[in-house]
Parts: structure tokens; sequence; C-alpha cells
């Protein structure tokens, strides 16, 4: 999904450690295996009616259902996103260098203009370098909270001042996929906000969030956009209406209602980071302290050694060094604490070898 | 998916009889469940590697892996098309009617222009309507085989005929989403030609199919658009990497390898048709001959009461009446010959009550 080549698809072998795609890897609740073995034949037969499932995930966002819209993934969102705004005179779309490449592909896949907005040394966000790439042709702007591949959130008030850059016909699409992992999100300050008619969003910003990563069902494909019912009904106008799969309307709310199985994998996911933290500091390794299940590590030089050291002991970290910004770094997914533990373990064998 | 209204998901009461979305009244074959509950909680919370699938699909159908795209449903095939073709100064989309609704959203969807070919009163192809339809603007062509609501199959030489009419930019879809069901296909067509180096596809034609009829996963979401690699490329560019679920990349082949079972439903959906056109010619009703698995009938004035009548029995069946050509028209599935039975039993319950 890019003009030049294929999506990397970073694929690896089946018994892989895989701490490359920020997956939850635990897995998902035994509860959403339980409700998907309860799908019968006849179900996998039909189109789904998702009416109740939208419904039930709205009222545990606790936003209206109007202000919701599941996707087949949070990628088909970010494509609905492009599809809708990138439009007529305003098919400029700006990226918040280093960013998911996925922000670049849907831009690119309907024939907008990419506008990135290179990233300071230490990766906070510069309002004027923003401020500087939007013109009236600005359509859209992708912002995350917390970033990836840098772990850092932004504030709330950093949000406001982005949508408040951005010309009126313009969209914020705020991909909040790793905020379960952070202390706080931008979408739970507005809720903190809502009054006796409920949740109320600006019309310029969407949130994004996905069921892949905390919730553990990558391979499920569910992701949700949040925003003002009237921008989220121009979205799912041009999402094709039976995207969502029968084990997502079997199987979604189970994941959701599993509050210990989710809590016990954050604690992990903290706990992870500190234990990596730790590890990178005796080994003489920088990295960006990070809000989300995952840490981009400053290996500069020791980067290549690091890679192909951990491929060999079948560990999957993600090479981070041809984003911007990024130069010698890798993003290691910080998941439960013994798989983090083998990750660190397996860091100072190759780094300590010749010591 | 469309500019004044939500696509209409006709959704029905879990316990209904389900002849309205033309399904697999059967349900999905046992060996997809079978595969369906092999399927771990570790590769629930994985992003699917769908290489393998891929190649084993295209295996399957006798075609190249790279003149191959698997999507989520045919649908996503559909707005992939939209997106790429309907470009710059060809924006322009013709749709055959009276057509399947998703055509209309998916153009719609992108900011196309949707120009609408009527039809004759017998719904033969009128290729000269077809002709005066085009203009240098023409981006897509969408035409289905057998056809949806009639059941009217295209020959091999019409299908050359309409792409022969449009200007060398533009692409002419053509959804095969019910094919299994007919005798023969423009695919079987297209492979029976193939030569020593493999099956050639013309550049300005793309297939659709679907794994949700004839295999009976609708609710999986399995679609696949076949064609010249080049023009498959294109495609591939505007889906996202991960569009389908670990579901379909564990059960898909299950289906196609279950050759009996998917044979005995065609066999009778044949059934089926033999026994509505029956039950249709006892009752004074039309209908169109039909090469899928769901028959036009044409009610007439007693369209309404046949669909209140069915609906009160928890039968549901689709009104056709709105589209062109269609007036007094109700389509029904033809699934299962149990099913066919009871809506036959049904329908001579309502027709003849007051007789």
């Amino acid at each position: 999904m890019s003009t030049s080549h294929e999506y990397d698809r970073a694929d690896a072998p089946a018994d892989a450690l895989r701490l490359h795609l920020n997956e939850h890897t635990g897995g998902c609740s035994p509860r959403v295996l339980e409700a998907i073995r309860r799908v019968s034949a006849a179900d996998v037969a039909r189109y789904q009616d998702y009416g109740p499932l939208h419904a039930d995930v709205a009222a545990r966002f606790g936003i209206a259902a109007d202000q919701l819209l599941l996707t087949n993934g949070l990628d088909e969102g970010l494509l609905a996103a492009a599809i809708a705004w990138l439009r007529d005179d305003h098919r400029e779309a700006i990226v918040l260098e280093p960013a998911f490449g996925m922000y670049a592909d849907v831009v690119e896949a309907v024939g907008g203009t990419l506008v990135r907005v290179a990233p300071r040394p230490d990766f906070a966000l510069d309002v004027e370098a923003v401020r500087a790439a939007v013109t009236p042709r600005t359509g859209l702007l992708f912002a995350t909270s917390p970033g990836n591949p840098t772990g850092l959130s932004l504030s709330a008030d950093e949000i406001r001042a982005l949508a408040g850059l951005l010309p009126p016909h313009a969209l914020l699409l705020l991909d909040e996929a790793y905020a379960e992992f952070a202390e706080t999100s931008w979408l739970d300050d507005v809720r903190a906000r809502a009054g006796a008619s409920g949740v109320v969003f600006p019309p310029s910003i969407v949130v994004g969030r996905t069921f892949a990563k905390a919730y553990g069902l990558a391979g499920l494909r569910a992701g949700a956009l949040m925003g003002d019912a009237a921008t989220i009904r121009r979205l799912r106008r041009v999402v094709p209406p039976y995207s969502l799969n029968v084990f997502v309307v079997a199987a979604l709310t189970a994941a959701m209602d599993d509050t210990a199985y989710t809590a016990d994998y954050i604690r992990q996911t903290r706990e992870s980071k500190a234990l990596l933290y730790a590890a990178c500091d005796r080994l003489g390794l920088g990295y960006v302290p990070s809000d989300a299940n995952f840490v981009l590590v400053r290996a500069g030089d020791r980067r290549q050694a690091l890679l192909d050291g951990l491929e060999a002991r079948g560990i999957y970290v993600r090479d981070r060094h041809g984003q911007p910004g990024c130069e010698g770094c890798i993003r290691i997914t910080t998941g439960l604490v013994e798989h983090t533990a083998q990750c660190i373990a397996a860091m100072e064998e190759i780094l300590c070898a010749g010591a």
C-alpha cells in the first residue's frame, strides 16, 4: 500500500519470539477463545448484524452509538479518513515524523500529497513546524499518542493546539492505538468533561483506537473511530457495511469484559519497560521513556549486532534506523515480563560477548 | 456507504429463514469449523502472514500468485477498484442496472460520478446503451455475471465487447460473485486458454470472486480479485496489508478443499430453482431463469402480500421493486431444497388463501 513498494509486512517464523509488531505477547483472553468456539457453521455463513455489538461497545466506552464507528482494524479507519477528507482542493495530509508507516500509505493510496514534519532531536512536539506545514490545501493531520515508534504522549493542550492550526474543513486524526498502556489519554480527558447530554467531541478531531494491542486481538481485526456524530457519519459512508467478521461480533465484548486480563497485561508491560530501561542503563544504550507497550532503544553503532544476534536467537525486534530522527534505533515490544527478560538476556549475551 | 443514507443492511431476526442475502443456507463446511477451532489464543493476537495462504489459493484457482489479491470480502475489492481507477480526469463509473447496490456506494464513497445504464425489459445486455454511456472520463465499468438480482450470465463475447468499448485507462470490473452456481464463467474461459506460460488476463479486466456464497463464508469475510499482475499490483496498493483476519488464514483452504460439500450445495441450488420455477408456473408468477443461487420472481400486484405473508412466517426474502426494471419483483435465495420447499409452501398458502 505505497506507490513504490508493498507495505513492509515484517513477517516472522511461527516459532519466533515476536517483539517487532507491538502485539500482545500473551495472546488473547481465554474468554475470547471461548466466545469464538461458540460460533456455529450457520453463523459463519451469514452477513453479520452488528448493530447490537456497536451499541455495546459504545456503552463500554461511555459514548453515544452515533459517536462510534467500528472498523476492520484501525487501518481501515485510517484509509476511510484519507478517502473522506483528502478531496477536491484539500489533498494534503500532514504526518508528524517519526510516524506509523500506514499514514503515508493511505495518503498515497488515495492520491493525496504527503507533508512530513521533521522531528526535533528529543521528539517533542514542534508546534511551529506544524504551523509552517499547514496550508489552505491541508485536509488531514495524523497525530499519535502515545507515539509510534517513540512511545511519547501528547498532552490535551498540545492536541488542542494542533487542532487549532488546521483550516476549518480539515480533520485531526488522533491515533490512540496504544492509549491503554498510558496513564491518561485525550479520550479520557474528553470523557471526563462529559455533561448531562453526554460526551461532546470537537467536530475537527476523531480519535482512533484498536483492539489489536492491549486486548490482544491483532488477528481478529477490530478498530474504532470515535468523534462527533456528523464526523463519524461521514466516515461511515466510506466503510463497507459488512467489514467486521463474525468473530469480532462474537468475541469483542468478551475481550473488553475481561478487565483483569487486560489490567494484568498492562501491569506487565510497565514492569517490562522498567526492566528494559535498567538493562539499557547497564549496557550503555539510550532509550526513550515510553507510555506504550514498546521502547525505542538507541543502539547506535551496536544496532546491527543486536538485530543480527537477536534474530539468530529467534527474537524479532523492529529496526527503526530508517525513520526520521531514529538513526541507530531499534523498537522492542515490552509485553509479558518473561518475554522481556528473555530479550534482555539475549541483548546482554550479544553485547557483552567480547567483554 | 452512500451520500444520502446508510447501506440497506437488511438485518433479520436470528431465528428467521434467511432467503434475502443469497447466503449459503446450509452454513459453512464442518471442515471450516474444525480449522477455526484449531486457532489458538496466540494466533488471535498476531498480525497474520498470509503469503502462504495467498500462494495456496492462487494454485487452487490455477493462476499465478501475482495475479491474485485476497480481500476482506469482495466489497473491499470493489472499493479498492473505485479508489485506484476513479482518479483525475476519469471519475465516471458505469453501472449496468439493475445492479448490486455496493457499486453505487463505492463510487459515491470516493467522490466519483455514477453513470447508470437502464435495463432492457428482458434484462439482456444492451451494448449500444453502454457505448452511449462511455466517455473519455470513464474510469470504471461494473458488470456482473451471473447478474444480481437477475441471475443472468454474460457470455465471453459480451464481456469482450464491453471491454472493447472502454478508453485505454479504464477498468472493467467483472463481478463473478455467483459464478460457482453457473455452468461456465469468464474466468473458466480465460483459464481454458492458458498456454505454456500460464493464464493470461487482459490488463483492462479484473474478475471478482467471493467465498461468501458457494463456500458459505459470508461472515468470515473473504473475497478475491484476479487479473493481470500489473493491474493486481495497482489494486494491492490501496488495500491495507493486514485486512484478512486469522480465521480466513486458518480456514479458507479447508472450504476450498471440501469440494463434495460445495458440489452438493450447488446441486441443491439447481433443484431448488427447478422447484421454484414450477411453483411460479402453478401460481401464475413470472420469473427470470437464473444461473445463480437465487431467482427474481415477478410477483406484480401480489408482491406486498407475498412479502408480508412470508415475513409473518419468519421467511425473509428481498424486495427488489425499487430497482430499475424490477417493478413488482422479489428476489428469493434458492439454497437447500428443504428451505426452498418451506418458502414455496408458504407462498402457496399466502396466494391461495382466498381461493
